[in-house]
């Protein structure tokens, strides 16, 4: 035994690290046993060539797909051939409409006191500045936290800047708290009545590429323009302001709401045995930001669940039936995930989950399950063990697509993936293939057959559960 | 011994590699000793902040510094005052004429068979489209090779696409290699009748940060529309490529050449106590492309040079003069360095020697001496290998700045920087501060140190020499 684990071993008797209490006071339990085919099928998805097949496809030969435009549609034809290509039953289109924002100019330059060029980009919602600019001086805040502290006639009429200070994290969780800076900071900023706001990226990367995103201007506040400069551009901001000279900002942002406009969620099915035991609803996103190829956002996500399904859909038939959702709209505010909860929310589901993280390998699995269904956790569990992933303590129900439907008691399996990088290239223009490693993504795909094999064909119950929150 | 080791021991006796070879048959030379004062200098520039300093600051406080234009001006400014600030003696600016370019808006699109926004950046010296674009079929080179073997017919009124294969080399070797495609390729492309060229970026990162550099069109070609599409964006344009379909590029760029302007070297020496053994000129280049700050090319040079001297400043007079240049104008031609040996080439110099490959450490050291100072290379060699640098087998005498001087005859001292990463950032956006690691800054500046106290106190002659080339 090592120094380190003697360390923490002393540590863990009188702070109690679960773990490691664990291990002083209680055999392991036994493990649920893996059935054969189940094990079959997650071995042979470690060979898979169709996930990267579907990223190459849909970014090559779609490229960006911004929600509700002619981009997004030329994205659902060619899901649509691709599903029926690969057998899929009941392959269509379900369209809904939506409001359509789209980018314009976006420039911004210090005026004073060191005259330069910055790179930013508008965030999604953002308000417009007149055609030929707007310049103001900059107020200079390091954090969402000090914005929010601040005093409205400090920012009125002013440039307002919000710093963060982001971390990579392997579960996400520094997205939940810097995220505010932009899920909230721009309507903060409204309401103060500053002339415009820009932020440091909600990104873990030192580069120039900035990170766009989704705001909100609730129903009263009118939208002011917002953006995100590059995390490198923020840092260069607060090397400025340490030098404690006024700042003048020249910023140029012309994005525009263009009406109401079409998009829609493409559908497909493996179907089961059994229709009362409830649809195992999995799938991802076909939107993306406009300004990559969408790799990891979340070309990835649709291609991991349809590459298991397809797994599925060629072998025996599953008790549940398997419904693949390519939903539509995710970025700009989950139009897609509330469209398919309203169409579909009154059919009985056993589970859904959405892939939506990346394409790193996923390292941990969370659920919500009825007590019923408690035996298939137990599976799962050690049907993912030989894959690197390990149960978490949490209750599993995560994200935006699937929301909606977990929201009205839908029982939830998470596949969480390894974030760590995720937010390099998260809503940048660098979200383009090359972000993708292929034997992760592999990985991926042996998670997901794995859990189609246990969940859509267990024989248990899985009825309604409290959803997470 | 490892069998590794035995194969190529084995391999030497037949193929005489150089050095194992050597090992078997000469016992060792013995090294020269090292002045403890020279010792005492690189080990003290271990600990430098200076060099750091100058980066931080003219990146922050100047930012973007492209030849001929008011940023460079504040550039030479702020040189002024910062080498003045540090005691530096006969600080001045000495002025010159050049052409102006500037950049304009720079966007395409391909619009058949996969409509898709690309990312790009005009080349300096390219020429313009129509503000409203130019539309054309695109033909596809894989390489410079192709499109120079390729009939003129098969371009004529087309947009040119030239890929490459560049891989990172510690020397920097596959720059030269695969270069040609941005230095010669549009004017190739201009002959043989292209409407416009785009090249995958002369760089080896697999991002969205599309690397600028100039090109040149000879008297008598018309320059073209020329543009670096990003190293991700040549390899997207080659995956659509190989589905066979026609493609169809529409391209905008609208740079111009604004007439004649004003660019300057900016000069700073530590006095020597002997006039007649000639200048020792060091330096790096003072502008930057437009895109970045030019951390790395070449903030991080004129730092390295000026911490370096400023060592020496501070010391007992040198035997030679030490001349400091931060060189303006070498982006888009070596205009400063031209200029600088037509003012000053007929003073005698010792030896002339440049920093302008980024900031990570240097590896390696070659020269370009007279017999007369043959001793001072085994004195740097001594001296700098505790640096982790080894002597080179190659000749000295390198560098656009410090070229046209050494073209004169003026003896060399090369202190090659490793290279592996420098084009993965080298003349793009994300050229700024995040791209330095100070402690290899630090290794840079305890290697000038040394080379300085070394060369200026050398009590050899050192005579003219013929030029590497």
């Amino acid at each position: 035994m090592t120094r380190v684990a003697l360390a923490l071993l002393s540590l863990a008797a009188t702070t109690a690290l679960p773990g490691l209490a664990f291990a002083q006071r209680t055999a392991p339990p036994v493990p649920a046993p893996v059935d054969p085919k189940v094990a079959a099928l997650r071995d042979a998805a470690l060979t898979d060539t169709l996930a990267y097949d579907i990223v190459e496809g849909l970014t090559t030969e779609v490229g960006q797909r911004l929600a509700a435009t002619d981009a997004e549609a030329r994205a659902r034809i060619w899901a649509v051939a691709k599903l029926k290509s690969l057998g899929f039953k009941n392959v269509h289109i379900e369209e809904y409409q939506m409001p359509v924002w789209l980018r314009g100019v976006e420039t911004a330059e210090v005026l004073a006191p060191f005259p330069q060029q910055l790179k930013l980009v508008a965030l999604g919602n953002s308000g417009a500045t007149p055609a030929s600019g707007l310049t103001a001086p900059l107020v200079v805040f390091k954090s969402y936290g000090e914005l929010a502290n601040a005093a409205p006639d400090s920012v009125r009429g002013k440039i307002v800047y919000v710093g963060n200070a982001m971390d990579p994290t392997q579960d996400g969780s520094s997205y939940g708290a810097y995220g505010p800076a932009r899920f909230v900071g721009p309507a903060l900023a409204a309401k103060m009545g500053a002339a415009a706001i820009v932020i440091k990226s909600i990104g873990t990367d030192p580069h120039r590429n900035p990170h766009t995103g989704g705001t909100n201007f609730p129903a009263g506040t009118a939208p002011i323009p917002a953006a995100a400069l590059s995390v490198s551009d923020g840092d260069q901001i607060e090397r400025i302001a340490a030098r404690g000279k006024p700042i003048t900002l020249k910023l140029t942002l012309t994005p525009r709401f263009a009406g109401t406009g079409t998009s829609g969620n493409v559908i497909a099915e493996v179907p089961g045995s059994d229709p009362k035991a409830g649809v195992v609803l999995v799938g991802g996103h076909l939107d993306s930001w406009d300004l990559g190829t969408g790799a990891i956002d979340d070309a990835s996500g649709v291609a991991i669940t349809t590459a298991a399904a397809k797994r599925l859909l060629d072998g025996p038939r599953p008790r549940r039936t398997i419904r693949v959702v390519w939903f539509g709209a995710e970025e700009p505010g989950g139009y897609g995930g509330k469209d398919y909860a309203r169409v579909h929310g009154q059919e009985r589901h056993a589970i859904a989950s959405e892939s939506d993280f990346g394409a790193d390998r996923v390292w941990r699995f969370e659920v919500n399950l009825p007590d019923s269904a408690k035996p298939v956790a137990d599976r799962l569990q050690s049907a993912l063990a030989p894959l690197g992933i390990a149960r978490g303590a949490g209750v599993g129900g995560d994200g935006t697509d699937v929301g909606p439907t977990l929201a009205l008691g839908v029982a939830a399996v998470d596949l969480n993936q390894d974030g760590t990088r995720y937010f390099d290239t998260h809503h940048t223009p660098d979200d383009t293939l090359e972000r993708i490693d292929p034997v992760q993504l592999r990985q991926n795909v042996a998670a997901w057959t794995t859990m189609l094999g246990v969940v859509a064909n267990a024989p248990e119950e899985i009825g309604p559960v409290t959803p997470r929150r």
